[in-house]
């Protein structure tokens, strides 16, 4: 399994790339897609579906991690969310992927423990799985490891590589 | 300009492909395109985004036009739209397209000269303008024609042809 979590946003996404072997789990790539605000929304849309048609062709991804979408207060940037979510089902569909959706409480569960957990602490637990990663200003990254972890978590207690 | 109009959905979408050339529209293709619900939301998303693209390089689309989206009363549907919306984003910015956004008003407006019509009468109106089109039984490819004619009628009034 080669799974991919994403956090999509239409200014800036994370994202991780996990490799499962047995009951190892190694970090192939991650990092943050900066989708600059004076691009029109078509071009960041493209962008972020570019960029990720590179990272599956390039580490052979097998599957995509994504949370589940929720209404917030704003209607456009959930509508924008959907933009960003087509391009992943798109790759899905034509790289014949598996699609994972978790709801932010599976993820906090899966990452502290506690479905109640706030971001703060899904953060902190990922820093401290993650010694290596530099602690991101935005959760961005934080977040697209969480989702990500549930994907490849799913059996026994993994020890992960950088 | 070689516009086309959609109007998509995730069930069943229709679309139609004017060229503009002088004052006269010619209608080059239309349709509607079928997503069955027993495919899976990723591949039915793909084979939209897939379906396109093939009319994009076929016809040499230059302009793209889409209703305004708004949020009704199932936010569910109004993200899976965002998937679609999504798929015609990428394109754009792939092909280099102009993307054309119209409120339902403007397109009742420019099909029947008044922003208040039903959509019964925006059919009608369609219909008589272009005889040669089978009475749809939803309104998926007359909605298709209405924002496509918002996007070549935007000059003098256009004749067309069939």
């Amino acid at each position: 399994m080669i799974a991919l979590g994403i956090d999509p946003g239409t200014r800036v996404s994370g994202f991780v790339i996990f490799k499962k072997e047995h009951r190892q789990v190694h970090v192939l790539d991650f990092g943050i897609i900066n989708l600059p605000a004076h691009r029109e929304l078509t071009d960041r849309v493209g962008d972020f579906f570019t960029f990720f048609k590179g990272k599956i062709e390039q580490f052979g991804v097998t599957d995509i991690a994504l949370e589940t979408p929720f209404l917030g207060k704003s209607a456009l940037n959930y509508l924008k969310l959907g933009y960003l979510r087509g391009a992943v089902y798109i790759l899905t569909s034509h790289y014949k992927l598996s699609l994972h959706e978790y709801s932010p409480r599976q993820v906090k569960q899966a990452v502290t423990g506690y479905g109640g957990a706030d971001k703060e602490q899904v953060a902190r637990m990922i820093l401290k799985l993650f010694p290596g990663l530099a602690m991101p200003k935005k959760f961005d990254l934080t977040d697209a490891f969480g989702v990500g972890m549930c994907c490849v978590w799913a059996s026994a207690q993994p020890i992960f590589h950088k």
